[in-house]
C-alpha cells in the first residue's frame, strides 16, 4: 500500500518547482493519488556537492526506492570561472562524470528506477545583467557570471552522456529556444523559470514519463474512486 | 535525515491541493528544505469511507509517523438526505464521532503529532446551480445537493470537537464568509476553491501550524545552505 514516489533531484530550478505555476507542482497534480513527488532541491548546489547527498537522499538499502528521478544539475556547474559564481563552478568534464556517478548509484539502488537526466535551461544575459542591477545597483559585477553559449557546452555533455548509458534526456536548453522570445517569457531573471518555463519542464518530463512506460492512467489508483463505493456497504469497496 | 512530514488527509478540496494556485503546492513551499507535504486527498470521500482508510495511511506501528497532519472532511458528509449527492451523506452526530475516531487514531501513532481539524467550506448554492445546469442542462437536479446553511451545521460540530479534544481547528466556513463577495472570489463551483479560496486555507493552515510550535524559519535546513559550502573544501560542510 506504499504509493510510489517520483524524486526531483536538482538546483534550485528543482528547490522553486511547488512555487506558483511550479512544475514540480504540476506533476504532483498530474500523477494524483498514483504516485507521491518528492522535491530534492538544493539552491546553488553544483554536482560536485550533489555527490554528498545521494546516498542519504537514495540510500542504497531502501526498501522501497523511488519509480523515477529527474536529476536536474548544470546551472551552476556552469557558472565562469574568474567571474562572481566561480564558487559554484565545475569543470564540464567533471560534471559530466559527477553525473554518472549520481546516474550509477540510483542504479544501484534499484534497476527498475526511471532515470530521466535534464540539461541546464538557456541563460538569458540579458536578464541576469538586469536581475544584478536590481539587486546591487552600480555594484553589481560588469561581466556575466553565466552565458547561454557556455550553459549549452554542459547540455552538450549531459545528452552525450544519456546517449552512452541509454537513459533518457531532456534537452531544456535546446527546447526552450525552439520558442520566439524564450528570454522572457520562460525565464524570470535570465535563469530561473516563469509559470511558463515550467509548464515547458512539466510537459517534457509528463511525456519522457509516459514514454518510459509511466502513463497515470494506467498506474494503480490509490484506494476505490469513490463512486465505486456503495453507500449501503461501503465495507466491500475495501476488502 | 528523514525528513518529517507534513500530510493533508481529507475529501477533493485536499485531492485538487495542487492545481494551479492550490494549498497544498504552497505549503509545499512554505517548509520547502524543512518537511515534506504529502497530499492525502480522496475526492468525493466522507468522514464514514475515510475509516477504512486511516490504518493504511497512517500505519500505528510506523517508525516516522507525521510531524503534523491537516483532517479536512464534511463537505461530503453535509450533502443533503434525498438529493443527488445523498449516497454521500453521513449524519452530523456520525461525523463528530468519526472525525474523533480519526483523531484519537493519529494520537495513537504519535502524541506529539499536531493535529488541525478544517471545517468544510461554505457552500455557494446559486454557484452550484449554476455548475449544474452547465454539466446536465435540463437534466441538473432541481434541489440543491449541499446547503449553505447545513455545511455551517458541520462546521459548528467539527469546532465543538477541536475543543473537547484541545487541538486547533480551522473554521474556514466563517472565515471565508468574512468578505464580501465570497461566493465568486474563492469558491470555482460554489464548493471547491479558486486560488484566492487556496491562499484563504493556505495562510490559516500556516498560522495554525506556527502556532502550534512548526515555524519554517525554526526548523532544521535539509543539508547545509550552499552559501555555507567553502567551494575549496566542500566535504566539511558535510561532515
Amino acid at each position: 500500500m506504499v504509493r510510489p514516489r517520483l524524486v526531483l533531484f536538482g538546483d534550485s530550478i528543482t528547490e522553486q518547482s511547488f512555487r506558483p505555476g511550479g512544475w514540480g507542482a504540476a506533476l504532483a497534480d498530474t500523477y494524483s493519488r498514483k504516485a507521491d513527488v518528492v522535491v530534492r532541491g538544493y539552491g546553488g548546489y553544483n554536482t560536485r556537492w550533489a555527490l554528498f547527498l545521494i546516498h542519504h537522499i537514495f540510500p542504497l538499502d531502501s526498501l522501497a526506492p523511488p519509480l523515477a528521478t529527474t536529476i536536474f544539475f548544470g546551472a551552476n556547474d556552469a557558472a565562469l570561472l574568474g567571474r562572481t559564481s566561480k564558487r559554484q563552478h565545475v569543470p564540464v568534464s567533471e560534471y559530466k562524470n559527477n553525473l554518472k556517478t549520481i546516474v550509477n548509484h540510483l542504479k544501484d539502488c534499484s534497476s527498475s528506477m526511471v532515470i530521466v537526466l535534464i540539461t541546464p535551461p538557456p541563460v538569458d544575459e540579458e536578464g541576469r545583467e538586469r536581475f544584478a542591477r536590481s539587486l546591487y545597483g552600480q555594484d553589481a559585477r560588469k561581466l556575466p557570471e553565466r552565458t547561454n553559449e557556455m550553459a549549452g557546452v554542459y547540455a552538450g555533455y549531459c545528452v552525450e552522456l544519456a546517449r552512452e548509458m541509454h537513459i533518457p534526456c531532456i534537452n531544456i536548453w535546446s527546447k526552450m529556444q525552439e520558442t520566439e522570445g524564450w528570454q522572457k517569457l520562460y525565464l524570470s531573471d535570465g535563469l530561473h523559470l516563469t509559470p511558463e518555463g515550467n509548464a515547458v519542464v512539466h510537459k517534457e518530463v509528463v511525456e519522457t514519463l509516459r514514454n518510459a512506460g509511466l502513463k497515470a492512467e494506467h498506474m494503480t489508483y490509490d484506494f476505490p474512486h469513490h463512486s465505486k463505493i456503495d453507500g449501503c456497504c461501503p465495507e466491500k469497496a475495501f476488502q
